[in-house]
């Protein structure tokens, strides 16, 4: 694969190297790099201002640019709208290059930390008891001696061959069984699930051997997102991975919102309906990319936070946001798909990965199966962070868990240019600390509409990291710059000029979202290290932090611990799990012993209510800060900011 | 109750004493004393030829009469119109008197004899566990501290309130969990089952104390009549009763027409889809007969026979009609009522009593349960008449079970006037030896538009005892009367003259028709005696005949034995067990245990398989004769054909 090829980016002056892939864009290229680029139309290509010298090498063309003939003759190129082919030596032109006083900073970033889970620590599902079976099998033909009711031949050949005992088959298996051992000519598939314990359930028979033909659907019921994966249950191999916004979301951007809905007459209905189309339309996606028959998707299972099962599941969720906070249930039983409106075959069983408490739910649990802390030795914890964060600390000898509102800032709610993470969103953010002026990467490179959550928390950091902020959240108010302002809710940042944006608006970051976001990271923060205290515990216990969820997938670590919503501790000692929850669902799809693992794990899970422990409140008050109250906690990153004072 | 009043009717001359229901119709009385009354409009009321002198005590009218004033002024009152009131002397007029050398026939006869089963040898139902149960059950209120979610909290409250161990909820069941919980103030009503080994499975949680509304539904699925009973769970009384036709009617009379009816596309689900109409209209009217809620109804369990099982579950039939005859399945799996389109509320679930072999079905299982045959000592006989006749024989020791196709004459199938037993249709028949004269009534007491399958036994056996017809169903040629005589297809007898029918057509029976009536006698009789034959027994080691289903409560004992439809016997050794498959379904509804032990007497039971046994053919043939070829085995029978072939 020719795009897999590395090359080498050389930035000059400085003289920074960077391996990417070919074909990779040079704005984000030199975003990763750390290197400051003007940018103001999120990467659109139609300001023309992060234009820069090609030295040598190579670049393609990604998009129109608007560059000047004069410009292109001198060498320029557009870095939003170019490719990088071959090695290449790209010179900053000297109105983006940044001050040497940022020097050390710029390093830092250029670190560009992303570490995965070791494929070696995720759970292997080899030699595992599988939870959807397909045997082929041969039943000796009835006789008029031998003439016992076709149910009874199959099982006890299956008891004979395979010494299975309690086994059993329910109506719909029954009803193609006379059939298929007719048109199969005495030999059949059988469909089996291992999902109860001790008893292997058959649910479907068919003509012949048709073991081949074996898939299996994981689906990630997230409150913004449902994700899904459909699998080959023999190789155990992915063939096709579609995801689309949960349809709920035009009812409310958050679970209270949609418990409240449901709770209106025809509204749990409603809820339930709306996430079965979503997971429908994904499914129908998977079958299609893959081009597979939905008739072999012998089996599913799907894990969600707790509201988004109940919902799911069409139970009441009302209980779920009243103190004491109790869920129906934490074990759900298997269903028929087709009972919930999942348009795949009648024999499809559904299995859902159990819960914890009303807000940690089966995401989590299939997260922490991903993950195998309960499986191994270091203390870890593990986050998933967004409007509801979810906290889970703990080892091979214990786990405890806890629950967090953050409040929405993390998805860009509540924040005023807020939106959440789609095209024109503004996801990266490099500020050049002598003239303030930003560099800005939009998802899909197109004109800024908004902020995103990790966007706001690039922006927030670096805001801060540039003294444009003090550690209270406050703008300084004596700034050479006319991006900060007062505007009409108070002083304010402006992040991208009317004319550059979608929106034809300024868009800005005001003191209140600051303060917003302040808020939503101190929960977060609190959180740790109160699950952490009642245990005993603190923050320089932890051998490793397991950063989980889609939100998450997109946290510039170092951004993080600066604003204190991550804790300062070695950046190796931080993971990216990426979905768990549909990771777990995955695992569970392909083993039955995992399913089983997830009720162990739900059940062995110690929930601590956050909500109304006065410890937690007073960790949340001290949390308030950027990045925290107490600088001993966060020392390295507090001197970094006392340098860039000083230097100022 | 003032009509359950006995009073006493005396016929003259011949001071035959009969006690009665008051109330009770004068001609069905006389017909029931064997006292000869001419009568062809089948008790009407429009030929007047019924009529007969009060002497004394009191009549009542049962609708018109068209006897004559002069007629009322001598005493004279139509029987078939009149109600016994009093103590009476009836007195039967000299032309409707029959000869003196029918009297020892007339004693027989009058006998009328109908044995019920003891009360004392059903099964009881006391101190077992109930198949569907309801409890009320409070539950601690949730606090900070004591949190589980709800399921957890209900069943380790039945665990400890009841020691339940090993309880299960469904998805249904928990779907009303929480608010059950909330509305009932921590007081609810928890449904389950103990329809599976071990397993107390909770279908329905309902806030507060619903106990007392408790239902249940027993439905006995017939090819020809589909009954259901409503049944108060919590008493074992029974609310009300309701049969309608299978709507599968319309698509053939017979199992066989069925099934190859549901091999055609669609045509599986159309049978299945009419069966559960009819039960949908049969609920519907208990429910209103009862004036109960249907929401109240907690279980439902059905019996039928194999075919009947199948198609009701969806469950392709095409090789129960191809030897070797497997059923696809003896046993069917508990399954939600409304799944397959019953109209109940959605935790209900649906028992079905299992078969034993294709031809051999949960009807007779549930039969064999009612009348505890298994149980007991005496060597039984147990038989179900019909297009498939159903033979057991057995004690508490052993069980051998078999099926014959008798074809559909007693059904009233195959014969050229015959019928359904509906209104209209000849169901009793009494010649008078001398004249040769009908007395008939009619279901209903409607004019005659046909003979059904009980109507067509007594009138052949009428036929061969007065020597109408001789032992090989051929009709005397040389007989003084116009009512034999050679039709269009040989020789025939008109039972009822065109203008006293409803269709005004000469109602006959052609040897043809007795020919067919002869062949289904034999087959009955041939697989009794084969059955007894492969146990090494025969009909005299029989202690008990019991006769079951819809058509064999209409059947007249003697009548039958004359034929040799029945061996002959004391007629105390005979007991009508009523809707065997019905009343088995309502025990199953009431005690879990009952049904287990019909999962046990399935398995229990061995079939032998008839149609292609050359012992079976070799008595089939012997018994082609009225009332058989060998005399020995009807002497009693031979000897008083042969009394009054010399009277003659």
């Amino acid at each position: 694969m020719p795009d897999s090829e590395k090359v080498n980016v050389c930035f000059l002056p400085d003289n920074i190297n960077i391996s990417v892939q070919k074909g990779e864009n040079l704005l984000e290229i030199a975003m990763r790099a750390g290197i400051h680029i003007n940018a103001s139309c999120g990467g659109a290509g139609v300001c023309g201002k992060c234009k820069v010298i090609l030295e040598t090498g190579e670049v393609g063309q990604d998009g129109d640019d608007v560059l000047s003939i004069e410009d292109k003759k001198k060498g320029f190129v557009q870095a939003c709208t170019s490719t990088v082919l071959t090695d290449v030596d790209i010179r900053i032109p000297p109105e983006s290059i940044m001050d040497h006083k940022v020097l050390n900073r710029r390093q830092k970033e250029s670190a560009g930390f992303r570490q995965a889970m070791p494929a070696e620590s995720l759970p292997s599902v080899k030699g595992h008891l599988p939870l959807f079976v397909k045997i082929c099998l041969n039943v000796k033909e009835p006789t008029n001696i031998d003439n016992v009711d076709d149910v009874t031949r199959l099982l006890s050949t299956l008891k004979k061959e395979y010494g299975f005992d309690n086994i059993q088959i329910g109506l719909r298996g029954i009803r193609d069984l006379a059939r298929a051992f007719r048109e199969g000519n005495w030999s059949v598939t059988v469909t089996f699930n291992n999902g109860m314990p001790d008893v292997k359930w058959i649910v479907r028979v068919e003509a012949g051997d048709t073991t081949m033909d074996h898939l299996g659907i994981a689906i990630d019921i997230g409150t913004t997102t449902i994700g899904g994966e459909l699998i080959d249950l023999n190789t155990g191999k992915k063939l096709a991975e579609y995801a689309e916004y949960n349809a709920q979301l035009s009812y409310g951007e958050d679970v209270i919102t949609r418990i409240i809905y449901s709770q209106k007459p025809g509204g749990l209905k409603k809820m339930q309906g709306l996430a079965v189309q979503t997971i429908n339309n994904i499914i129908s996606n998977l079958i299609k990319q893959a081009d597979m028959d939905i008739a072999n998707v012998s089996g599913m299972t799907v894990a969600g936070n707790t509201t988004m099962t109940q919902l799911f599941g069409e139970i009441y969720p009302q209980y779920l946001r009243e103190a004491p906070y109790v869920p129906t249930a934490r074990e759900f039983p298997p269903v028929w798909a087709t009972d919930l409106g999942i348009e795949v075959r009648k024999h499809v069983v559904l299995y859902a990965v159990p819960c914890v408490a009303s807000y940690v739910g089966g995401d989590i649990v299939a997260g922490i199966l991903s993950s195998q802390i309960s499986k191994q030795d270091p203390l870890t914890l593990y986050i998933d962070i967004g409007t509801n964060g979810e906290i889970v600390i703990g080892n091979k000898d214990w786990l405890t868990t806890a629950s967090c509102s953050a409040g929405p800032a993390f998805e860009g709610g509540g924040i005023k240019f807020g939106m959440r993470a789609t095209t024109g969103a503004i996801e990266n953010v490099f500020l050049n600390p002598s003239t303030y002026e930003p560099m800005i990467v939009t998802i899909g490179r197109k004109k800024a509409k908004g902020i995103c959550g990790s966007g706001l928390i690039n922006l927030v950091s670096e805001l801060l990291s540039c003294c444009i902020i003090d550690q209270s959240g406050k703008f300084h108010r004596n700034l050479n710059t006319e991006r900060v302002r007062k505007g009409e809710e108070g002083y304010e940042y402006v992040l991208d000029w009317a004319n550059d944006t979608a929106i034809e608006q300024d868009i800005t970051i005001t003191e209140a979202d600051i303060d917003n976001l302040i808020r939503a990271k101190a929960a977060m923060f609190a959180g740790y290290v109160t699950l952490l205290e009642s245990v005993g515990l603190s923050i320089n216990d932890l051998d490793r932090i397991i950063i989980a969820g889609g939100f998450g997938n997109f946290i510039n670590i170092n951004h993080a611990i600066t604003l204190g919503l991550l804790p300062e501790l070695p950046v190796e000692k931080y993971y990216f799990l990426g979905n768990g929850s549909l990771l777990g669902a995955r695992l569970c799809c392909l083993s039955a012993e995992l399913l089983a693992d997830t009720h162990e794990l739900a059940r062995g899970m110690t929930n601590i209510e956050l909500s109304e422990n006065p410890n937690f409140m007073d960790k949340y008050t001290a949390s308030q800060f950027l990045p925290h109250t107490d600088g001993s906690i966060f020392s390295n990153t507090i001197s970094q900011i006392e340098c860039i004072k000083e230097q100022w």
